[in-house]
C-alpha cells in the first residue's frame, strides 16, 4: 500500500489552455522542515516512477537525511498519483487528458511548495531522468527560488534522438488495436509488453549486456530479464494513457519553452541562477553525456561530473551501489559548497 | 524493375534440420570472371536490402571495380528475392517458413560460387551489417577458399544487446494484431510502421539526430524522416515474414555456431586464415566498435579500422560520402595487400 498525502490545486489550468478541474498532486515528505525553512529539498520522480521509487537516496547518513533535511517529492501529473489520465473525471479523463508541460508540472509543485509549506527558497532540486527534466525546469521557472540544482541522466531540452526514442516505445504501445485510440476497457498488454521491449534495448548500455549484469539484478537469463524485469515494470500497475500522457511531456520537454524565453533554450539555461552540478552517465543512449556538455556551458555557475561505467540510463535507478554512492557523493558536495 | 538471374538450390537442408524444396538465391554480378577465377569478390546482402542496395560500392574506379572484378552479390534468404516466406510455395510457406542460420546463407552461397561459377578461391569477402555476418560466417565456414575478408558495421557474434534491440523491433512489428502470426493476408501496416519507428532511434547516432544530419538526405523535419525514410524504408516491398525470418537469423548468428566448433565463438574466430579488415563505425548503436576490438583480438591477421563520424550504423549503408570514401579506401588497401 502506497503512503502519500494529497495536495489540492483544484482548478489547474495547464500551459496549453486546459483546466483540470480538481486536480491533484500526490507526494511524500521526509524528514522535518525547519523553523526558518531553509532546509528543503525538491526531488521529482521519473516516467512511471513513484515516490516511493526515489527513496533509494534518501536515508540516514546520506546526503539526503532526513533528520537534517526536510524532501519533498512530488508525483509528477500523469504517473498515476497524481493527476492523470486514469484517475481523472469525465470529461478530461483517459485519451482526453490534456498534454502536460514540465513547466505545468513545476507550476503544481510551485503551489505545493508555496502554498502547503510556505517554503521561499529551495536549498536543492534534484531528480533522475525526467525528474532531471523538472529539476532544470525549476531553475528556469523561479531562478530566485532554487539554491542548487542537481539534475542527473536527464536534460534541460530533450533532445531529437531522445524524441525519437520515445516514438518507438509510442509506437510499439499504440500498435495494439487493444489500446483502441486510449479508449481501452483493459489495459493494452500486447502494446505493454512490446513497448517494455523497445525499452530494454535503451535502458541499459550495450556493454552492460555484453558483461550480463542483469543477473546482478536477480534475473537468470536475458528472457527473465525482458520479462521479469521489463514486462514487470511496464505491468507494475501502470496505464497506457498515462505512460502516453508522461512520454509527451518528456518529447516536448525544452527549459526554452517557458513563457518569456520564445523557444531559445540557450537563453532559458543562461538564466539559472542556482549552482548546478550536472551528472549524465557515461553510457546513457538517451541523455549522453555530450548533449550534457552542451548545456553545461551555457550555465553560468554548473559543474558537469560524468558518472562512469556501464549501466547506462539505469545508473540513476539506484541499482547499482557504485553509481548510488557516486550520486550520493556530489550531492554531498553541492550542499557543502 | 529488379534485374537478377536464379541459383536453383534445389532440395536444400538447413543447419535445423528443415529441408527448403526447389530453394533459389537470386544473385547479381558485376564485371566479368577472370580465366583463372582468381578475381572474384562475393558482397552478400544486408537486412531487408537487395542486391541493388549494395551497388554504391561498386564502380569504375572504385576498389570493387567490375573492369577489375568478378563480383557476385547474393541475396540473402529471406529477403523476398531468394527464397523467403513470400516466395515460397506451401507448406513452407509465410509464417512457416523455417529458421535460417548464417550457416545456411553462407552454404547456399558456397553452392552458388562453386557450382555455377566453379571459383575455389574468393579474393575478398565483405559486407554491411548483416552481410558483414555472413562476412564473418565465410571465413569460418570455408577458412581456405577466402583470401581476404572486411566485414564492416557487423559482428561476427550477435551480442546480447543487439538482440535486445532486435526484439524491441520484432515486438513493435507483431504486436499490431493484423500480423496475425505469420497468416495475414495484407501486410500488417500499422506493425511495420511502428517497427520503422523504433529502429529509426538505432539506426543513426544520437549526434546525426542533434546536427539534423537527416536534412542531408532530403528530409525535411524529423517527422518527414521518420515516415519519408524509415516508414518507407519498411514498406518499400517487404513482408512481415520475410523480416522477421532475416531477423531471427540476426538475432541468432554466432559463428561459434558453425559446426565443428560447439558454441565456441573464440575458437571459430581464431581459426580464420583470411587477412582480415575489420570496419565497425564510431558511433554505432547495435555494433559498437568494442565488441569488434573483442572479435578482431581472437583473429590472427586482423586489424581494427573504427570508420569516424556521427552516421552510426548507416555509415555502411552508401549515404555519407566520407564515409563511403573511407570504406573504399579501407578496400582498397586490403586488397593490395
Amino acid at each position: 500500500m502506497l503512503e502519500y498525502r494529497i495536495f489540492h490545486l483544484n482548478d489547474f489550468t495547464l500551459q496549453h489552455g486546459a483546466t483540470l478541474r480538481g486536480a491533484v498532486l500526490a507526494y511524500q515528505t521526509y524528514g522535518e522542515l525547519a523553523p526558518d525553512r531553509g532546509n528543503a529539498i525538491l526531488y521529482p520522480t521519473w516516467y512511471s516512477g513513484r515516490h516511493t521509487d526515489n527513496e533509494w537516496l534518501i536515508g540516514p547518513g546520506m546526503t539526503l537525511d532526513p533528520s537534517r533535511y526536510f524532501i519533498i517529492v512530488p508525483n509528477m501529473l500523469g504517473n498515476g498519483l497524481s493527476s492523470s489520465p486514469s484517475n481523472t473525471a469525465p470529461p478530461y479523463d483517459r485519451a482526453r487528458f490534456p498534454h502536460v508541460t514540465m513547466y505545468d508540472n513545476v507550476a503544481a509543485q510551485h503551489r505545493l511548495v508555496t502554498e502547503q509549506f510556505g517554503i521561499e527558497r529551495l536549498a536543492l532540486v534534484t531528480g533522475w531522468s525526467m525528474g532531471a527534466g523538472q529539476t532544470y525546469q525549476w531553475a528556469v521557472s523561479h531562478p530566485d527560488m532554487v539554491a542548487r540544482i542537481a539534475p542527473f541522466c536527464g536534460s534541460s531540452r530533450t533532445s531529437v534522438h531522445n524524441q525519437v526514442f520515445l516514438e518507438g516505445v509510442k509506437s510499439a504501445l499504440t500498435a495494439d488495436a487493444a489500446f483502441n485510440g486510449g479508449w481501452y476497457e483493459r489495459q493494452p498488454m500486447t502494446g505493454l509488453r512490446a513497448a517494455a521491449r523497445v525499452y530494454a534495448g535503451w535502458g541499459f548500455s550495450q556493454a552492460f549486456y555484453w558483461q550480463h549484469l542483469y543477473q546482478r539484478l536477480g534475473h537468470t537469463s536475458l528472457e527473465d530479464f525482458l520479462i521479469g524485469f521489463w514486462e514487470g515494470f511496464f505491468l507494475d500497475d501502470r496505464d497506457a494513457n498515462n505512460l502516453l500522457t508522461m512520454l509527451w511531456t518528456w518529447q516536448h520537454a525544452d527549459v526554452g519553452l517557458t513563457p518569456g524565453f520564445g523557444g531559445d533554450t540557450v537563453a532559458a539555461l543562461s538564466s539559472i541562477k542556482a549552482r548546478a552540478l550536472v551528472m549524465p552517465a557515461e553510457k546513457d543512449l538517451y541523455f549522453p553525456p555530450e548533449d550534457e556538455v552542451w548545456a553545461v556551458g551555457h550555465m553560468p555557475n554548473a559543474e558537469l561530473r560524468v558518472i562512469p561505467g556501464v549501466w547506462g540510463h539505469f545508473a540513476g535507478h539506484g541499482s547499482n551501489p557504485d553509481d548510488t554512492r557516486f550520486i550520493d557523493q556530489g550531492l554531498r558536495e553541492l550542499m557543502s559548497a
